[in-house]
């Protein structure tokens, strides 16, 4: 009755990976059938990872899709951009449903994302055919497809923060201003000295302003919302935590709409998503409340006096930003419910 | 055949109990069928804790021994040390099962308790009745008792270093030094100057050396290892982090004992034992790599120089030094596998 | 030629005031005359500051301006708000020089203070007396002045990062909005479960959007620099450090001024102050790079896509947003450099 | 009368170096006459460090002795371990008095040296004429010196705390044990995965056990002090925190002294020497207390139970442990009051 799925990680040795491991070890119908690391073939995953001691005890595997073939039905690919859109041709034609976690798939345009991420783009049949997989906004295609590219960590807590007010045309989004703070596992586990401890550590940076390679994939889906081309100020900033994401979000609000009636909308617009909770008792969510978890938390502040208002959305980067969100597509991808394996409690404090 | 068990958390507005919360929402067998705070009564649970919204919305209730007979089976007492005692006799009386995570019941003795808390202990009968379970070291005790007094996390996180040692004679007892690190959730929730963040934040800090509470709960145990009265150095220190221990421990090898030795000694003791993971990699443990488990992590360093050992062991405070180890001890009390409910990944990072 | 002026700190047991003893210490032409506290009055001040052991020896004072008139010839108020407002008639009677670290002297129009403040406001005669000492803006106002209102920190890091843009005409006033956010230490000493470091750490936070108190001191300068009425959408985030104010601004840019348009406007309207320091390669400033010292750094981003600028302003909120700044209005007061005693090189990392 | 020296710093894109320059730019008898750099030679200095924007505004020097000559009349080198003892000789051939930050001059045996660095020692006649920079200990040897090897960061912290009660007979040299803890920056600035944010944050690691270089070290001086071979138990752990030091030392208190008379002795010891501090009130010592500052806090707990003392001693590892000594050492060999430019309050909070 219930199938097992197993599955493959690309890219085990990163931080997506690694909590691709700790969420799927927990996942009632998914067995974890290979880790992949190009880098550290045939290594134990637990000599980079102590945590993992005595809990994985297998060897990495080499990228090797006739090898993943004989071992899994899904494949997350968690590597770098530039480096899935190699690799997923080869796992398609192999018959394996994937999930790539990584940004070379979101982007319909080629020539955007070669302006954004400076790389050769993937090739347009597989943009094509990429399922673009934020769950609570387009679930329904998601549903049944073989191939998701999972959403970049900032667009999931600014686009669920967003969407319903675009839509309902409850906000200007020529207005639209983002300013978003991450912490540091948002950047990975390669050393530079812009992750050095001594250098993040009591310290808040602001990088990449209106440069940050999540821009179009925001727009591409505030596009869509809005049906017409949107374009936004979004800023980036580095806190000194290890997880998290908050997106502090600016709009003019048309005609008048008040609190209460973004309440109300949101919720309606959530209505049935366990991973979406709406605040309303005029308090905003703060990044701990869901950390180590799936949710994406929302609050709004309306301001009379400036006729604005102000979205407040966190995430953790690492799970509903990343690995949670995959394993919430895959639930949808094989008709389960989208939370199997993630009704995590926060991790408090 | 999986009887599911109906609980009861005192003091469930403090970091003990709201991470027994966290905990039980995932055990297969365990209902949680009342939170309990006297000081919040009538209040939802996530009014004082944002990230439970939604996922726990019943109202605290207060404590009323025959209300909670009525709704659970097994109680526990996360509250300030000096209020347990004063509970638990009715809790008993009542015929529920009792774990109660305050110390205590932990000494057996009353006069040291009166010494080292400042408080009046709780009856000679009641700490005749308690068993004191650290699982691992006392597990066979546990099994099958209706009241269980959950060990401290000082004395978890060192006792698991020391007492394989000790009792083999791997060490002299006498020359036992401990030096105790502990993020800052190990002093609860309540507000003081001392737990302010910008006075904690870049700093460490020592306090209570030779002072703390938990000495003679660890003095109890390593006594009873050794066959003969043992006195320790003690000395805790605060890490700017939230959660995690450490124990360095240093002692006198005797006999010419190599680290092949300590380490084979270890794994013969904890064989089968899921939650200690014995390193053997000449490598030590970090507090994050079991952050958020029941893990326990113990390494060694055995010097020629000095002839002495170092123990390096790390549990997560809220989990295996508390909300954990109280899950467990249930597991046991209840026949179930000890696991049970507990197999998490550790977060990392 | 060099007098030496006789200082008194009340509240020295806040850290506002505790960073002025740091700050003063080491000042060339100042001596601390008198650390007061009515809270702790006849305790040694290094009792409740450690750091202070052998370096301030004294007493704390009671607050009573006769004896403070006897001993000292300027005094720093900084206290709550609501209290300064209710000495500084009796300080000012007594000749004393005030510069008043609260935000109640700040407001020239009562009414906006008993709105924001929810307090009694300073009498209309002191709010008319008190210039208000935002250096870099108001200094020829300070030079000479016997009574000056120290700016707030959000207000500090905002106001310099948006006054010059705003008086050149270089951006459109209704379209400001400021994120900002704060280290921990902006809220005080005051212990609250808001400052548990618990519940800080590994933490990020919205709080009082478009509520905080800073909000009609901004408004009241951007208006004076606009010539007419300007509000704003004001955001504040907690930050998990102890230090440090980063204002990210963004607003709609008149006239398709460059990047380069906005550095040299910033770069001439600066010139000769030697506490603003314009980024020009590109960078944004970050907080640690301006800890322990009396800069602010600005940075700029202007995009073309969406016709906004962004600006990036950061202080150390106990400096230039309190401590130093007030001891740079004492040096103008004082006919001194504004940067005697204030040449201190951030400390980094 | 009073002589300004010229200071070239070797080493200037690390975090010693840097710190030199922070402290040496306030410091009334010293011009920085030239930063060095091998690795970054022709950049500015504040290119990789932007808190240096318009204070350094120099270039970086390339290492060249006679360049070097012709600017300076001491030279700071705060290069890694093995590049000092390659520099330094060409340094004093010209006449230039030296200060090495490393590890290249501390021991006098060449053997040890390579014992524990693993590579290439300086030659005998250097390491002979080299003076053990430890101003409290070894001040009179300072005094006029043109070779100063400054101590280690944990030396310092150790011997402060060790050496009046090894001197005296007040403890067993023999039973000694530190347990040390050290903030991110004292493993430098190079990047490494071991000192990325997010695996040191939330995280407390040991490593080195018994391994660490900075043994020998303590134990030559120990030695000295007690008259005979003295070796140690020394273990070593990661906090996350940037600066300080806490090293928590233990032995056997010989002969029934009390907690008094560790606090006369060492008062005693200390008697005029500014920047040691030792605690009287029963409180300890904690790392944010010197931070910043040339400070060095002691303080001392006795237990009649065990016969043992514990003894706290703290300093901030850049300042006390690197370059406030080195700057301390200078202003010894030039004959200066020791405390001149180093008389900072330490930064709270």
């Amino acid at each position: 009755m219930s199938t097992t799925v197993r599955a493959a990680i690309i890219g085990s040795t990163g931080y997506g990976g690694v909590e691709l491991i700790r969420l799927l070890a927990g996942h009632p119908q998914v067995d974890i059938a290979s880790v992949v690391s190009s880098s550290s073939a045939g290594a134990p995953i637990a000599e980079g990872f102590p945590h993992l001691n005595e809990i994985r005890t297998e060897l990495l595997d080499d990228v090797d899709p006739a090898l993943l073939k004989s071992k899994a039905d899904v494949v997350f690919v968690a590597t770098p951009a530039g480096v899935a859109a190699k690799i997923t041709p080869s796992l398609l034609a192999e018959g394996l449903k994937v999930i790539d976690l990584s940004g070379d798939h979101r982007l319909k345009d080629r020539a955007e994302y070669e302006t954004w991420y400076k790389k050769e783009p993937a090739g347009q049949d597989y943009l094509d055919q990429a399922v673009f997989g934020l769950c609570e906004i387009y679930g329904d295609a998601v549903r049944g497809a073989d191939f998701v590219s999972n959403p970049g960590c900032y667009p999931t807590a600014t686009l669920l923060g967003l969407v319903p007010a675009v839509k309902a045309g409850f906000i200007d989004p020529a207005s639209i201003i983002v300013d978003a703070k991450s912490g540091v596992s948002g950047a990975g586990r390669g050393v530079s000295l812009g992750n050095h401890y001594a250098e993040i550590n009591e310290n808040f940076k602001a990088y990449k302003l209106n440069k940050h390679q999540h821009i179009p994939e925001i727009e591409q889906v505030l596009s869509d919302a809005a049906g017409r081309k949107v374009v936004t100020t979004f800023s980036t900033h580095l806190v000194p935590m290890t997880r998290g994401i908050m997106s502090t979000m600016y709009a003019t609000v048309t005609g008048n709409r008040t609190y209460d009636d973004f309440v109300s909308l949101y919720r309606n617009y959530y209505e049935g998503r366990h991973f979406v909770r709406i605040r309303r008792d005029g308090a905003y969510p703060a990044t701990k409340e869901v950390a180590g978890s799936n949710y994406c938390d929302i609050g709004f502040a309306v301001d009379e006096r400036t006729g604005r208002v102000t979205i407040v959305s966190v995430i953790d980067n690492l799970v509903k930003g990343a690995a949670g969100q995959a394993i919430q597509n895959l639930n949808l991808m094989m008709g389960w419910d989208e939370t199997l394996g993630l009704r995590f409690v926060p991790v408090y404090p």
